[in-house]
């Protein structure tokens, strides 16, 4: 399938391995690709620039986020959160018609410091899945991976046999199953897949940054995840 | 130990059952005793009035929200979040001061149907625990409880061997330890109560409740509880 990744940080470059690694065609968009690759000092966190990141994952496309918008058959918002729907307006709601787009972001509001809030306006009443949907009511939005670290979303056996949760939620059924089948793919069986119904569903998942930024915190690794005992 | 619960809804029923039953000397404090015993009406939820619970429940004392808060040597705060404050301004900084303040309650916003969100103001940059502590200085506030049924909050076994999770934060280290080993009486493990730190884990915690809620509307079970995988 031809997948496109919204965002090119830590988030997407892990999601963008993977799916190359299971045979998809990926594109990942960013904002201004010279840039991009000008760019040579590592981030605040070590990781390597854009263009170091890319020359040993060459079989990853690179373009903007209108042009991997338009080359995605499945689009993944992998920006972070204050930035997603100003990046999304940018790959074009054209481009992004008809589309399942997979949201998998956090509305992290980090202007107060550590740890970040969330953005006001887009917590309690509101969400950034919703608000996307909103936005875009021709894209079939499906918001699922993020409540967990990004090494886990690609690799839930990292942890005690992958017997721990993912959410979605979405307001299309047929996106939905798209969504579960390539999390299928990647590692994430059916019984541990939470369907909360309707896009609203991502007002619930957004709210469980806190209790995750705090477990981090005082466990100091980000290296779990939840599960639901019945 | 004489313990307070104030508010007599059916978290505060339960919790002052099991308390008794384990031996403590329990006063629940309600803001009009001779109104509730009055009252003969089951309540929204089938649930009977409080006339009627306490004659099947004599061994548990009944007093205003001053008079328990005065009687308890620890309190617990059982009243519904958006009237928390209030309630335990009645009972009285006073009452309270230098004591164990137990809060197990959520600051859940009814006002606009359901599901819930959280009251406006305590939720993201604040919370109901912050702010009983803000209101009461003198208090040692302890946040704990709040992200379960309250079956499951006194018999933790009920599911899963117990192997399931409830979280602890407040400022005072003495205060967090005397409410350990309550939660120890009531059946809750050591390894199963993460501590998060101080009372701002109560931001965390009360956030929750959006995904509690989404997870009970989707199982129609309010029997579950959250566990972390590592």
């Amino acid at each position: 399938m031809k997948i496109a990744i919204i965002g090119t940080g830590i988030v997407g470059r892990t999601l963008a391995s993977k799916l190359v690694e299971l045979g998809h065609d990926v594109m990942m968009g960013t904002r201004n690709v010279a840039d991009k690759l000008a760019n040579k000092t590592p981030d605040a966190h070590g990781n390597p620039s854009l263009g170091e990141w890319i020359k040993t994952n060459n079989n990853v496309k690179l373009g903007s986020f209108s042009e991997a918008a338009a080359f995605g058959e499945l689009v993944i918002n992998a920006t972070s959160g204050s930035n997603s729907v100003t990046a999304l307006i940018l790959a074009g709601s054209k481009n992004l018609a008809g589309k399942v787009l997979t949201d998998i972001s956090n509305p992290l509001d980090f202007s107060n410091g550590m740890p970040p809030s969330l953005l006001p306006g887009l917590n309690n009443t509101n969400s950034l899945g919703e608000e996307i949907q909103k936005t875009f009511p021709d894209t079939l939005v499906v918001k699922t991976l993020n409540t967990m670290w990004c090494g886990l979303m690609i690799n839930p056996n990292m942890i005690g046999n992958g017997d721990h949760i993912n959410f979605i939620s979405g307001n299309n059924e047929v996106a939905k199953n798209k969504v579960k089948k390539l999390l299928n793919q990647i590692g994430w069986h059916d019984e541990n897949i939470i369907d909360l119904g309707d896009i609203s569903g991502a007002r619930a998942t957004e709210s469980m940054l806190p209790i995750w930024l705090k477990l981090m915190a005082v466990s100091k690794s980000g290296v779990f995840n939840f599960k639901i005992v019945r």
